[in-house]
């Protein structure tokens, strides 16, 4: 049995290209499956920005390694087409931390492979119910400790860890505050993920508008973007207030590395928490996760958007699409959009 | 009843300076004092790089401030000369956030006077049984939260809150590295201390040093310093490091802010917690504190050093002395020396 796979060609430099990537075929044997593994075809891909902190040669000894010529490692919505584990029966779906490619062996107990809810597609399972959202709900319920009536602001807040933090934080009875840029996406924001104010940082002063939003102080910010707007945070920040590293956009598609805030004296006095954390570190609570987002989910209190892009080929091309900011929801890459958008 | 009295000059800039201060004469009169008001004498100042920051213009929001004509707010041990508290009669010692003053007319409730126990001189209670060790006692404590084993290295190591982080940490459990400037600090800190290990910042790579030293990573970072050795620990931080926020030194005595490190991804992969504190976050907890530290050091447990200078006059001086390196301990400035060193 063949199977198309996409292997790192070199280390991304600058600005992230489908250049970046090389397309091979290998030979899957399903009479090779060890006991407790399966073979599976993958149907959707989720494009997250963290892939790219991956491929990086700066990258953290922490986080999960792709060098020049390894395949590529995402999360993966896949179907089962041979197991020999009793769990995962043929058929079963199933997401998983997966490779770009066709079909894969894996083995589900070291992927963090899962089966999807009966009432779920899998297009839910790989967007609104999987990593950005999980991100969003680890990082803010454990690192940021919500209180009602906090001011949460979120950066990049029209992405999908973004939303899905401004949208968590109103339920836990948050004044919620989102950074985007342009009209478009700040409309979307307070339309409907009811976000009590937005700051259009292209077109706004964001430390002047903190201060006017925020007179006493931030108390959560959920950064995902770094660089300049950690900066205007830092210079608003409340007393006792919580910083939620979780990515630092802002960074990534530089070859240097995303800087600290310039005053640190201000977190002293600020008596401020500045945090980092990876989903990783949570993935015990993953079901109680997922049934509580799901739940929210099916009464219609999450919003969430997908942008689903076809083609095995065009992979790379679509992921690249993710440092151009030209997406429009969660980016997903599908190679079957009919089968994804089944449940069971 | 004259009280000679030092006031902020000019907002100092650059290097500390004994002109940045000025002294005149004011009148106190006894017969003034409102219910729970003292009259106190001052015998001893503690001299703190916080109270540096107080003076700038660039100041947070959440710490004292001292402006250009101004009285200095320093903790001081003191004796009540005149009293309408019933909690503190004539003749008591006490502790308080005082002025560079002979004597003042104080309400305790406003300035956390607090009575100095029978067996602690003035000295005690100004020096080693006071802010610095304080500090360094809920830094630890509550931010860094420490567990046995855990690899502990502390910046300043040498200075009064970084040997009392490094000693606390050690009976706490800890494994210490200490990092100082010079081969006196660095031998005092391992052979009174008891530090496990010793880094002199002036004549080894910090960086490489760490490497070698914590193969497995700094699990808390007690940090007194900034700049470039918080550059040096985050390089070399474990998962689930904590980095204790204490003071940066190295940016107090600029007119440029303190930078943070460079490369925030890492705190992200790490799952590193930085967070900053003052002390003052803790001062409901400080009589459990006290307590458990003056117990520490009846029981020998405790090292620690003063640098006792006299004069109130030479207060500016001494003051400064602390940014220009050449104190040896805890500096003190006392107007009678005899006085303070008592016990009740």
């Amino acid at each position: 049995m063949k199977s198309r796979q996409w292997l790192l060609k070199r280390e991304p430099q600058g600005e992230m290209s489908a250049e970046d990537f090389t397309c091979r075929e290998i030979e899957l044997d399903p009479a090779s499956l060890k006991d407790g593994e399966l073979l599976v075809r993958h149907l959707a891909f989720l494009c997250t920005p963290a892939m790219r902190g991956w491929m990086s040669s700066n990258r953290s000894k922490f986080t999960p390694a792709i060098n020049p010529g390894d395949p590529i490692i995402a999360f993966a919505g896949s179907v089962v087409e041979a197991s020999r584990h009793p769990d995962f029966p043929v058929g079963a779906r199933i997401t998983c931390f997966g490779a770009w490619q066709e079909r894969q062996i894996i083995n589900p107990a070291l992927c963090e492979g899962r089966l999807v809810a009966d009432d779920t597609t899998l297009i839910e399972a790989v967007g609104v119910l999987s990593m950005n959202m999980m991100t969003g709900y680890f990082g803010l319920t454990r690192v940021g400790q919500p209180k009602v009536g906090d001011t949460l602001v979120v950066s990049g807040a029209a992405g999908s860890t973004g939303s899905a933090v401004m949208q968590i934080g109103k339920l836990l009875g948050c004044r919620t505050i989102g950074i985007a840029g342009g009209k478009a996406k700040c409309d979307w924001l307070r339309d409907t993920c009811k976000a009590d104010a937005v700051i259009d940082y292209k077109s706004e002063n964001v430390s002047a508008r903190l201060a006017e939003l925020c007179p006493n102080g931030v108390d959560i910010f959920y950064d995902n973007v770094g660089g300049d707007i950690l900066q205007a945070v830092v210079d608003n920040i409340a007393k006792f207030g919580r910083i939620i590293l979780c990515g630092q956009i802002a960074g990534y598609d530089s070859t240097a590395p995303s800087p600290g805030p310039k005053n640190m004296m201000q977190l002293v006095y600020g008596s401020v928490k500045m945090q980092g954390f990876l989903m990783h570190d949570y993935m015990a609570d993953w079901p109680e996760a997922i049934a509580t987002l799901s739940g929210w989910l099916r009464e219609g209190r999450i919003h969430h958007r997908e942008d689903i892009r076809e083609g095995f080929e065009n992979i790379p091309d679509i992921y690249a699409a993710l440092f151009h900011g030209d997406n429009n929801g969660t980016l997903i890459a599908v190679t079957d959009r009919a089968a994804c958008d089944k449940t069971a």
